[in-house]
């Protein structure tokens, strides 16, 4: 089942906000086998969303919709979904009674602006959005469903978990995706291609191959759509393509890098510290995104300034003074006080130039040196990431991860 | 002038990558008064893109387009656009001597895939990606522009400071955009919009207000489409909705929370650090994303566990024991500690429960006490955050960070 996504703001189209929405909204129906067949980000304008839900009910009979179900003046959807679908604005007892509850648990006084937002057109169905002031609203028109829903991404997140079941119940599907991906290391894209080249041009119609390139990886992801007593086939060419990566396979699953990393810490019963210069605490921030990385995490020390790396991680003033701060010897001293200081079984430890200043002939912008650390034995290695101060601290960030789970796999 | 932008990739479609790149192109475009049409990202499928450009061209004179550019099989865009635009593909010397540069700086070698990459349309004009292998390609059909870029958002970002130029000398224009943009707290959108009502609806035609709320912060943007001799009728409104403002506003200009902070501690010569427990890294991470943060910034403490708060922040253990981790007499050491652990002015610290476990019926998950320090002086209090792990870290960033500069302003 094929569907269309409308995502509406003025914001998303000058760049001020990105879209993440869309993505939310296809991972979601991609574990009921929804595919999205184009996503369209439009700006806050009558004509505008009049002819991008002409052309998505042209291509597809569900179209989901974000955003522009604002209060103020420059949210125009629901409006122009009126004048789209017919009927009147009509005042909603229960969407006011939420209003009120969400306002309530947020300790605000309702506005009149507020409650207009508990009028909504007659001729749509409404879902209530428990977590926001904006309804969601379901319009049908000759067989075509359209859902819109609220933009701010949490509200959205939360709404799918009702319109998903909801459209699921509505169009039943029979064809099924079975999406399977491995996460590959140490090889470039297009080396990966001639490997699999072969393999890849003998594969049946129904299965289709995708190189993801990302920071110090290659997401590869075979995607098959079948029907759902075939899933064996699925699995078979699955296997196929992890035979032929081999070794150059971190792991078999899309799962971000620092979840990987913390079950292996976990299955092995160690414990993390972190010893970051140019990467600013934000190898500490991913791996804590995931809930229940205190398990194995204790805390880190973000050592930016030379003082900070001699008082808090024990790193030598002669060391310091006879290599620099981005040099081998220091950021194996970085972890290895890491450990020491903060009571820890592992340790990633990283010193570096992001930019855009701060290079030298010899540091030029982009290098990295970095250290991992498991019982007492560490492996360090300089790199020279390209691209800028962003990338470098991502791309650094990523590389640290990944040699701290090979490390640990060796042992 | 307006714009399409088409972005093409499954990856994007199934959610598996966040599109950043329609945003970069709208920001870029935005300085020389561009406007995004509106945004299609689609599959990697040759009838798509087709339709796509059909579509694009109906409504507008340029094109910009991302992605499906890689040396794999599944990256159709080059053929596509072959057939489109005409002619044959050709061997392209240049481009070659450009893959070569970029693989001999990465240190790899080159294979017969990667070589298929200097292959380009006798119909496009070629500008050279400096920092990728698949090239830039300009096509011209009636008048009418579409420009091919890689999807790799560092090269795409290279690639728009050669195109953004050229496609302003190809499309010379008089009407500009002056956008301006206010940063607004503690307000709700609607109480804000209520204040703004009249003002709004007195605003001549060419100025245009929208209401951006995030995490802590409510982005309050107004844009005025007007010739370049206009500009002080644009700075009047702007006068205009600062004075209705007030109080509320935080700072007049649309710049990282992380960047204002910095500016204000530089200002008053003044250092910072970190001590986070719930944010796990993550202020420490937003602040060093600033180049030339290690002028104010000294470093941080990710004090995960409650021994790391007590042998590094100097937490004390009766304190923990009596008030347990998430309490406001823990933060105020925490942060007391780091100043003195750190030897910094100003600190920041966060203790709370970012879920989805840990919460109970006195601290729910969400909540989260928070203490900034100046210069001796502290300031505490306690929050209850709405939302997933996700949210709750990253509001809990942001209302430290605007505590922060608040408190300095005090000063």
């Amino acid at each position: 089942m094929k569907f269309s996504v409308i995502a509406i703001g003025d914001e998303l189209l000058i760049g001020q906000v990105t879209d993440t929405n869309t993505g939310e909204i296809a991972r979601r129906f991609g574990e009921i086998g929804w595919e999205v067949a184009d996503a369209l980000v439009i700006a806050d304008d009558a004509e505008a969303i009049t002819a991008a839900i002409d052309r998505a009910f042209r291509a597809t009979d569900v179209v989901l919709m974000t955003g522009g179900l604002g209060p103020t003046k420059d949210d125009i959807t629901k409006q122009t979904l009126l004048r789209y679908f017919g009927g009147e604005m009509v005042f909603d007892e229960s969407v006011l009674a939420n209003i009120e509850n969400v306002f309530e648990r947020r300790g605000l006084t309702l506005n009149e602006l507020t409650r207009r937002q508990a009028e909504v057109p007659s001729s749509c169905k409404v879902i209530q959005n428990e977590v926001g002031t904006a309804p969601i609203m379901w319009f049908e028109k000759d067989g075509k469903v359209l859902v819109s829903m609220p933009g701010v991404p949490f509200e959205m997140r939360a709404a799918l978990e009702k319109v998903v079941p909801q459209l699921e119940a509505r169009f039943p599907n029979d064809l099924i995706i079975i999406r399977r991906t491995l996460l590959v290391t140490d090889i470039t894209e297009s080396a990966l291609a001639q490997r699999l080249e072969e393999w890849e041009a003998s594969l049946p119609t129904f299965a289709h191959l995708a190189y993801l390139p990302q920071p110090g990886l290659i997401r590869l992801r075979l995607d098959c759509h079948i029907c759902e007593n075939e899933a064996n086939e699925a699995n078979r060419l699955f296997d196929e393509m992890k035979a032929l990566v081999g070794e150059n396979m971190l792991f078999d699953d899309d799962k971000p890098l620092e979840a990987i990393l913390l079950a292996e810490l976990k299955r092995r019963g160690l414990t993390v510290a972190t010893a970051e210069s140019c990467t600013g605490g934000n190898i500490a921030h991913r791996i804590t995104t995931i809930a229940g990385s205190s398990e194995a995490f204790v805390g880190g020390i973000v050592a930016y300034s030379n003082k900070v790396k001699i008082s808090q991680l024990g790193v030598n003033t002669d060391t310091l003074n006879e290599y620099g701060a981005v040099s081998i010897a220091v950021v194996e001293e970085m972890a290895s006080g890491a450990c020491r200081h903060l009571g820890a079984d592992c340790a990633m430890a990283t010193s570096g130039i992001a930019g855009p200043g701060g290079g030298t002939d010899e540091k030029p912008v982009g290098t990295v040196c970095m250290t991992v650390a498991v019982n007492g034995h560490v492996e360090s290695a300089t790199y020279r990431f390209p691209g800028n101060r962003e990338r470098v601290i991502d791309r650094a960030t990523s590389t640290a991860i990944i040699s701290l789970i090979k490390e640990l796999r060796k042992q």
